[in-house]
C-alpha cells in the first residue's frame, strides 16, 4: 500500500541543505509503487504543527533542479525542541496529523538539535506501535556531528571561508605599512570552519599567519607574543579566529567587551571577539588594525559551493529514503570514509539517539604551533570535501535561485 | 627612439585594477618599436620614490594572464598625496629617476586622489618641458569619478553586493519570526554601491524592502516609520544602508554610538551605522535584529567579478597607452556611453585636472519612495555593467591568484 513522505528542514541554513531536500524528493518520486506524495513542512516541525506544509511532488522538474543549487532552506526552518516527555499531547496531535495525511516516512534535515527531534519521534512511533519510519539527514556548516566523517554543508562553507580569506589576504597586503587584520569566523564550540582558513595560504609562510580555535584556551598575553613574532616576519598579518574562543576560565573573549557595550541610546552594543582583539592589537602595538566578521554568508553563500558537498548532500537525502523503504528508523544517514586518496565514502545508518545533542570537537592533534596553526592531517581530511565547482544558473548577470511563492 | 613605461596602482583594491594593469602591459608590449620595458612601481608613487619597482615586461605570459583575473593590487598600493607646491624637491627627484630609467610614459591606475598625482606630474612635466606623457586610468568601486559614465571596479563590486544581498535575503527568510536584518555597504559619500542592492530582488516586492543612501538626510524617526510599515508587509525585513548615511545636521549615524564605545580595556569600540540601527530596531520594535557589514570583500572579491568590468578595465589600460603614444598627456581614460540597449561604450580622454578631488553623487532623480528605494532609471544604467562571468582558474578546489614573489 502506498504511503506518503513528509520532509522538513531545521536549524541554520547551509549552501546544500536544499540538495538533501532534492535527494529526498527525487528518490521518493523514483518509488512510485511505494510512495504517493512527498510533502514538505514549511518552517520545520513548528510550522507543520501549525498546519503548514506543501506538496513537493507537484513541483516542476526545472524548479526542483534549481532548488538543488539554491542556498538556505527552501522550505523555511525553525529552532524548535519537542518536549522531553513523550506523553505530552503534542506527540499525539502530531501523529494524528501524520495518520490523516497517510504519512509512512518522516525525514528531517538538520544538525544535532534537529536529530533530537528525529530521536523523539522515532521513539514515540516505536513505543506506540506506529509504522512510520523516522530518519535524520545531517546538515551543519559546523561539522560537529559525531559518528559521521563530516556533515553536508561543511565542505561548501569551508571552501567559501578559505577562498574569502585568500581574497582578504590579497586585500590586506596592498599597503606597505604594518597592519593586522583579524577575521572572525563562525564556530561557538568547534573550530572546524576556522581551521579551513589554513587553505587560504598560497605558499608556505603565507597568511593567515595565526589561527585560533575554541578547542584551545585563548590567552591575551600569549596572543600578544604571537602577534609580535608575526609582525617581525611580515608587515601585513592576517589572523583567523573562531567566534567562540574563550580563556582558561571559560569566559568568551567577546565578553571582554561586555562592561561598556552601550550606545548613546543606552542600548547594549554586542561586539564580537574580532572587535575586541582589533582594539587590543591597535592599543598594544600602535599599528593599523581592523577586524572582518564574515557573518552569515559563510553559511548561506552559493558562490563557492563545493560540487562534492552538493552531491554528497543529495546522496544523504536519497540514501535516507532508500533506507526507510527498507525498514530503517531511528537512524541518521552518516558518511563513512573508506579512503582519502582516492577519496571514497559511503552512507551508513547510525543510531540517531547517539548523535543528538552531542558535539564533535576539532581533533587536538591537528592543532599545531602551540595552538596557532593547523597541521597536515587536517589538509588530507578536508581537501576532498571542497573539490569541484557546480554550474551556476545565471540570468541578466545575477545568480538565479528557487524560492517558495507566497504561501 | 624607444622609451620605457612606468605604471603604478594607487588607492583601495578592486576586483579589476589588475585587469587595467594587464591592459597597460599588453599594449606596451605590443608596441615594440616605440616601447622598451614596462616597469611597475611597487606600492605606487610612494614605493617608487623609495626605489621600489619591478620589470613587468619580464613576466611570463601565463602569470600575466593570471594577474588579469586576480583581485586587489598586484603591484601593491599607497595612499600618498604629492605636495601642492610643484617646486618641492620631490618632483625634481622623481623626474630625475624617470630620466635615469628612460621613462617616456607614466600611467597611474586609481581613484580621485590618485588622479591628483597624475594632474601634478603632468603639469610638472609640461611646465618644465619634459617629454613624459602622464595618463590616468580610472579605478574605484565607489563609481564616484566625474566625466566618465562609470569606473572600472564598480561593475564587479555591484555584482558582488547584489548577489551577496540576494543570499542574505534567502538566509534571513528561513524563520517565520519577525526579524530585521541591516546590511551595511561601502560608500562614505556616494551611494552607488548601496544602490546596487536593488538588483538583489528576485521579484517585485521582494527584499531588500528599504535602501538608504548618503545622498539623502537620514532621520531616525522617519526610519522607525519606514521599518514599521515594512514589518507589516512581511515578517523578514532586509534593509541596505551606506556606511556614510548622516542626519540633516551632517552627523554620521555611526557617530551616534560614539559616547560609549569603550571596551573593558578602556579602548574605543568603533561601531558602524549598521550596529547603531540594529540596536535601535531591537529596542523600538522588540524584534530580532542583526546587522551584517559586508566589509572588504565587496571591493576585493573575484567570486562575482563581472566579465564586462574586467574587459572594460583592460580596455581603459590599453587605450591609455595608445593615447599616450599618440601624444596625449594630462588626461584620464574615460568611458562614454553611446547606447544602453544594446550597450555600447567608447574611451575618450578627459582633462585629469577636472576629475581629481571631485565626487560624482548618485543622481537624486533615481532615489524614490521618499529616500527608501531606487528607481528604474538606475537599472538601465547598471545592468550592462554586471554582465558576464569570467572563467576562473581553480586548483585543488581553490581559486588561483597571481602574487608578487617576495621583493
Amino acid at each position: 500500500m502506498k504511503k506518503n513522505i513528509i520532509v522538513g528542514q531545521s536549524g541554520g541554513p547551509t549552501a546544500v541543505i536544499n540538495a538533501s531536500l532534492w535527494g529526498v524528493v527525487k528518490e521518493g518520486l523514483a518509488h512510485r509503487e511505494e510512495i504517493g506524495k512527498v510533502y514538505g513542512m514549511v518552517h520545520g516541525i513548528e510550522g507543520f504543527m501549525a498546519g503548514r506544509y506543501l506538496d513537493l511532488s507537484a513541483m516542476e522538474e526545472e524548479e526542483l533542479d534549481l532548488m538543488k543549487m539554491t542556498p538556505a532552506a527552501y522550505l523555511g526552518s525553525c529552532r524548535y525542541k519537542l518536549p522531553e516527555d513523550l506523553s505530552d499531547i503534542c506527540y499525539r496531535e502530531l501523529f494524528e496529523k501524520f495518520r490523516q495525511m497517510d504519512i509512512g516516512y518522516f525525514f528531517y534535515i538538520g544538525g544535532n538539535d534537529s536529530m533530537d527531534t528525529v530521536s523523539k519521534l522515532a521513539r514515540y512511533a516505536d513505543s506506540n506501535g506506529i509504522d512510520i519510519k523516522v530518519v535524520g539527514i545531517p546538515k551543519t556548516i559546523d561539522n560537529d556531528l559525531i559518528l559521521t566523517d563530516h556533515t553536508p554543508g561543511y565542505g561548501s562553507a569551508a571552501k567559501y571561508v578559505a577562498s574569502t580569506v585568500r581574497e582578504i589576504v590579497l586585500d590586506s597586503s596592498v599597503y606597505q605599512q604594518k597592519a593586522v587584520t583579524i577575521v572572525e569566523l563562525m564556530g561557538r564550540h568547534a573550530g572546524w570552519l576556522t581551521a579551513a582558513s589554513v587553505l587560504a595560504r598560497k605558499h608556505p609562510g603565507d597568511n593567515p599567519l595565526l589561527i585560533y580555535l575554541p578547542e584551545m584556551d585563548f590567552d591575551m598575553e600569549q596572543f600578544a607574543h604571537d602577534v609580535e613574532a608575526a609582525l617581525e616576519k611580515q608587515p601585513n598579518v592576517i589572523i583567523c579566529i573562531s567566534e567562540g574562543i574563550s580563556d582558561a576560565r571559560g569566559q568568551f573573549i567577546c565578553e571582554y567587551a561586555d562592561a561598556a557595550r552601550l550606545d548613546t541610546f543606552g542600548h547594549k552594543m554586542l561586539a564580537g571577539c574580532g572587535k575586541v582583539l582589533e582594539n587590543f592589537v591597535r592599543d598594544r602595538f600602535g599599528v593599523k588594525a581592523r577586524s572582518v566578521e564574515l557573518n552569515v554568508n559563510q553559511r548561506c553563500s552559493g558562490m563557492m559551493a563545493s560540487e562534492t558537498d552538493i552531491e554528497e548532500a543529495a546522496m544523504a537525502g536519497s540514501w535516507g529514503v532508500k533506507a526507510a523503504l527498507e525498514g530503517a528508523t531511528g537512524i541518521m544517514a552518516a558518511f563513512f570514509r573508506k579512503n582519502s586518496s582516492p577519496y571514497e565514502i559511503e552512507c551508513r545508518g547510525v543510531d540517531v539517539s547517539l548523535v543528538c545533542n552531542q558535539e564533535k570537537k576539532f581533533p587536538e592533534e591537528w592543532i599545531t604551533e602551540h595552538g596557532t596553526d593547523i597541521g597536515e592531517g587536517f589538509l588530507d581530511y578536508v581537501l576532498p570535501l571542497i573539490q569541484g565547482e557546480p554550474e551556476r544558473k545565471m540570468e541578466n548577470g545575477m545568480p538565479v535561485y528557487a524560492y517558495r511563492k507566497a504561501d
